[in-house]
């Protein structure tokens, strides 16, 4: 039977799908997805997803070994080890640890697909370790982008686009939105970092100073982990 | 000061907006928004999309000259005068006439932008006309996509694209989906007909028979009145 590939432009648009009947792809290019994936193949133990700067905090317990990432407005919050840049997930910094990150969209996303055959969490850092394990599956596939706000990005629409790209020579079934990701991919395919600089959230990245995080997270193939969530927590996929 | 120009790339995300500062432009290209775009210009006094049947019998009355357009798996059901056809708008059939048309799609996409400065009403047939009049207006504009129920499709985000691409050139903020439509429009403008041939939606209508519809609904320009909603009801908005 024909799977199915589809894209989810926002997490607002996830309950239009059984996510039961899916392997789902939590994808939020800047920078969570990407910071997760360094992380996960730098070695961490586990990472764990919050929304909120306080529920980070509530981690920090006297005897747990937490490293607690927060950032607000691209600066890493007074009191917590750092904050989103995947300059943080370093081995040296992560080999063994686990980390609470706080994310607002990319935890949204995380959230409303739990409940999905499996969660996993693509990057361009682990693009073609996750195609090939996808292509190993034989499972409809939800390609889900954790957007700005529930809004739809580019970035995140490209990085389905790339993913389609592997994965469109075989058998499945791609909706509008997979064609149009594929597309799009296909316009800024030979310079992204050229091509998402008319996005807004590129501007909003190039004003807090972190063109380095950018250039980092749009490398394709740094790392071959996949992150899969398991509970609350994303952990190395075995496979 | 710059207006913004965005795209809503499903009903469902037009929460996301505050749809009271924006003119809204409602967009269902096949086959709600040409059919309403043919049949105000050829001179129906108004029509009156419902979302269902059931309410579009409703407005069977004795001694009201409505006519009643319902439609279900591409067929006209049965005691209806006609269905979503554009071929149904025709001057003979609808001058003077207020029609009822069920359009579900379309409908739910009106109904969550009515609290817009205004909501007009646009497809490829009066495409010209209403650009000419939005870059009159100095007001933020939001191209709703009506989609296929919530989901996104590519023929609605398409003709977004070829109003951002009449706009651009004047002072308007995009954002990252009229970025995206835009994109998609540059790559299928040559001919919009085939570029929709891979989709989803122009699969279900060539399998229900009506690619007839489909050509006639892509032809640019070959109308100029602009349908506006007033009250509950579609009609030509005078300037």
């Amino acid at each position: 039977m024909t799977n199915d590939l589809n894209v989810c432009l926002s997490p607002a648009l996830i309950p239009l799908y059984n996510v039961e009947d899916y392997i789902v792809v939590v994808v939020d290019i800047f920078r969570a997805t990407s910071s997760v994936c360094y992380g996960i193949e730098n070695g961490a133990k586990a990472i764990i997803p919050v929304s909120q700067v306080e529920e980070c905090a509530a981690y920090r317990e006297p005897g747990l070994d937490y490293l607690l990432a927060a950032e607000r407005d691209g600066k890493v919050v007074e009191g917590f080890e750092f904050g989103n840049s995947p300059f943080s997930y370093t081995k040296e910094k992560v080999k063994g640890k686990t980390i609470v990150l706080t994310t607002t969209n990319g935890t949204h996303a995380l959230h409303l697909s739990r409940l999905a055959k499996k969660v996993v969490i693509g990057s361009f850092l682990n693009l073609t370790a996750i195609c090939n394990w996808l292509k190993t599956q034989d499972e409809n596939i939800l390609l889900v982008c954790a957007g700005w706000k529930n809004n739809f990005n580019l970035e995140d629409t490209l990085f389905a686009g790339a993913v389609i790209e592997q994965l469109k020579g075989f058998d499945f079934k791609l909706d509008d939105a997979a064609i149009a990701a594929n597309d799009l991919y296909q316009m800024g395919k030979y310079d992204i970092n050229d091509y998402l600089k008319k996005t807004s959230h590129s501007k909003r990245l190039k004003i807090l100073g972190i063109e380095n995080d950018i250039e980092f997270c749009l490398q394709v193939d740094l790392t071959t982990a996949i992150p899969v969530l398991e509970g609350d927590r994303l952990v190395k996929l075995r496979f």
